[in-house]
């Protein structure tokens, strides 16, 4: 911390640190497992990055554990900006990746360069699910609210009246990153179908 | 996903992960940076991950970073059972090690036993602060809170009536993870401990 630029570096890396804590109160559509309410962009990052922790042997080959938790970490920062759009809506969709690039130009440019190309990088990587690292956090970003709307008693689905369907489109790469856990998923949104949580 | 072993093991997985999602519902004393409400553990650990990411070069040595990751995405853990134990509650901070250890013992073992060591490892490392990658965890855990009570104008320090001494003792080790983080801290605080945000 001695020179000026060391400190004018921290100060950079401090004001993006405080820019990101607003991913606390970005919610998203699917619930808590107890369905007290909607959970947050911070929580789910948090919650991607222990799934990857726990349920890494069933990426569909051999990944880099600390790249997929970097990916899952600040996948949904541009929400910061854009929103949460929800998967389901087919109108926000449309326009959803330039309101996300915008937002990543701004968000990641608060860092020092280098560090603001690196995560521009892994965002990318993520958007465009091409790497192993990329399918699997991909794969966890899908499986988790689905996990976690079964486990909730599908409330959000029953609330967006959300058919089978929609969830198995949305599922649709899953299995690319985790076939394992795509048919652990797919036999849980088939006993919810039968219990009427998804439509028909 | 053929045998009836591993459908167990990811049962067992799965069982942890949805425990794990109560930290969504256990809240801290700190505040958001825009000071609207407090912040909750599994937010609180994301960004944790989030500033090691961020803020590595500044661990006193060179760490792995998907060690110090780990160690702060599990190190709240126990708090399902046994609370958010404010630093600076004297009676709490006495039974806090034997309630916390007990919660580890139940809530790890939902895993298979590879994974539950594995946690109950990384968990008592993060507790005795011995490791280099555990110094910095630590660091972070406390600098972290700090800096949020600085960007929110004291908000829970003037709360709980928290003297510039209680802060300082309670960062004490801050520097042995993180020296350049300390210095920068210990700059916020004694601009708020001026400003009458920290009594004296």
């Amino acid at each position: 911390m001695e020179k000026k630029s060391d400190q004018k570096r921290l100060e950079q890396q401090m004001d993006f640190l405080r820019e990101m804590d607003k991913s606390k109160e970005i919610f998203r559509q699917n619930y808590l497992a107890d369905g007290s309410r909607k959970e947050n962009d911070a929580e789910h990052a948090w919650y991607l990055a222990l799934m990857a922790l726990i349920l890494r042997e069933y990426a569909n080959e051999e990944v880099d554990l600390l790249h997929v938790i970097c990916l899952v970490l600040i996948h949904d920062a541009v929400e910061i900006d854009a929103g949460d759009t929800y998967a389901y809506d087919k109108e926000g969709m449309q326009d959803k990746r330039e309101r996300e690039s915008r937002a990543a130009d701004r968000i990641f440019s608060l860092l020092p360069p280098d560090q603001a190309a690196l995560l521009q990088g892994l965002w990318e990587e993520f958007e465009a699910e091409e790497t192993m690292e990329s399918k699997f956090a991909n794969a966890l970003d899908k499986f988790s609210p689905a996990y976690l709307n079964h486990v909730s008693g599908g409330k959000s689905w029953v609330e967006h009246g959300v058919t089978f369907e929609q969830v198995m489109e949305r599922n649709s790469r899953t299995g690319e990153g985790a076939k394992a856990l795509w048919v652990y998923l797919r036999g849980l949104l088939e006993s919810d179908r039968e219990k009427g949580l998804l439509r028909f």
